[in-house]
């Protein structure tokens, strides 16, 4: 079984083996086999640009692997903000030690996400540590994305509807599971996947998202707290519409975690004008039957998000604090 | 003296006050602290993207740190290609335990770097392993740059004169010098520095480089293979018109390297036109009264790179093979 040296990322005839003989070949990409010191890209009018460093532990999961997380997380980012994801990178940090058929099949899970998210892979870089310097292996991607209808935070305000893409919790749950130590037996999978498909279905029913945000670390209590607290205004969610799976709630309560608290990597929550609710809603669901309107910005000075049980009472949402799960993307 | 805690990067509390308390602070710019998913950029024309992750041990030596080399790398990249970098990200990736002192020097060489440089840190990702699972800190950038005149790789040919932008081997060989375990001392400090004035200069002399490439990992014979190889042409160079310093050529004596494969990160190589070769040399010593024209794209069909000495005598620069020096970059 062929190992990766620390030649590899040396600068020298092994790491150009590696990068044409491997990651060029798998990418298979025409800017990228130009092999300038940066992609040329020709794009125009607005653009958006995000980051995202992977070190997911375990780095393979049901529903996923860091390959696939980590071209969902950038390309989600883009699509956030309206942008239509086009182009994105690839810098590995490598563990000396690595199994080479290992970095082949998270190479490949890059490349189809890659291909099913509408993004080309056209610019990398790897670098290899000695063995004990990192974990395994740890992935940046970047992305460049043309803005379609740019969706911005400062956008939220009092009446507006907060919907969710889907149910909640399900890609830490499953990464939570995956790790030895804990041996516990599920078939949930992993939300990640690419967001633009549902990005774009609804800008083309005409819907205009006031702001849109993937709940990765910190969930869903996360991104309600921080738009909270953007747009001063108490958000008022209700309990009982927001979808938690069975097997999230089981392992959130042997585990003691809070499932609105856990990371997801394919699920959104989006503001909305209220006349666009039901209509967001409707197209939300030809993606995921758990998507739904989960609540409103009130009309209020404060920064508070408020949940609301089946029963009518009342508690805040506080934003998530402590260790939560760490090198869950 | 207060740690960074796995909690900085698990998306709740502790995080949004890293980031809003120190990490914005530092970097104070208005695209990023308008903390969308994505920067949004106003950007046209041709354009350039790349991306560098940086594991440089130990992370402060003569002349820098990780903080500084992440961002003249990437933003070096951007120029090679004629570029004017704009933007860039910057993703850390922190060990539990590390000093946020130490953190926020890198961050201020980020910053003063990135100023020097003209592009603004407009997008990031924090993400904390446990002791163990890094060495300290990993800072990937990828930047975008706006194409002023477009070099490619591609435009080398025969007859083109190689050119080089100062002395060869600095930051290699004082990295080496600084690891604990060798304790040289010398007063060598690292080339690393932005790029792009100098590429600036060349242009608005009305130079048009057929290619450009900084000599960093794998050093200055790395790049004239790969231009060899490039072009399928055999490229000759004199031996006493490459400039290395006496420091550089007692640790490479002591220790055993070649200067030619040792790392740059502000030292470049520039192919011309016969007819801009003077005005080129010219305008390069401005910057570095090292800088010299070295050789010549010959009119064969092999790819070697071949190397006179002052009596005449011919060898092949070899490209570089093997472990070098891990973790330079």
């Amino acid at each position: 079984m062929q190992k990766i040296m620390l030649a590899h990322g040396g600068g020298g005839q092994e790491m150009n083996d590696l990068i044409n003989g491997l990651i060029f070949k798998i990418f298979n990409n025409e800017i990228l086999s130009q092999n300038n010191d940066s992609a040329i890209l020709n794009l125009s009018g607005k653009l958006a640009f995000s980051t995202d460093s992977f070190v997911v532990s375990p780095t393979k999961f049901p529903g996923g692997d860091i390959g696939k997380i980590a071209v969902c997380g950038t390309a989600n980012d883009l699509a956030m903000v309206g942008a239509k994801p086009r182009y994105i990178s690839c810098a590995l940090i490598i563990e000396e030690g690595l199994d080479i058929n290992e970095l082949k099949d998270i190479l490949s899970s890059m490349k189809s996400t890659a291909d099913e998210a509408g993004v080309a892979i056209v610019c990398g870089d790897t670098k290899v540590v000695s063995k004990g310097s990192c974990d395994k292996i740890f992935i940046n991607t970047s992305g460049v994305g043309e803005i379609i209808k740019e969706v911005r935070i400062e956008n939220l305000k009092s009446g507006a509807r907060v919907l969710l893409s889907g149910d909640v919790g399900r890609h830490g749950a499953v990464v939570l599971a995956s790790r030895n130590e804990l041996r516990l037996q599920s078939h949930l999978q992993s939300d990640c996947k690419p967001l633009y498909k549902i990005v774009e279905a609804l800008l083309n029913a005409g819907i205009t998202p006031l702001a849109m945000r993937d709940a990765t670390r910190g969930g869903l209590s996360a991104v309600l707290n921080e738009w909270a607290k953007a747009c001063k205004r108490d958000i008022k969610i209700s309990e009982d519409s927001i979808a938690v799976s069975d097997e999230v709630m089981g392992i959130c309560e042997i585990l003691g975690f809070e499932p609105y608290e856990l990371a997801n990597e394919g699920t959104f929550l989006l503001a909305v004008e209220p006349k666009d609710e039901i209509r967001a809603v409707e197209i939300l669901r030809e993606f995921n039957s758990n998507a739904n309107s989960i609540g409103e910005i009130l009309d209020s000075n404060k920064s508070n998000v408020i949940m609301q049980n089946s029963y009518g009472a009342t508690r805040f949402m506080e934003p998530p604090k402590g260790e939560l799960l760490p090198r869950i993307c």
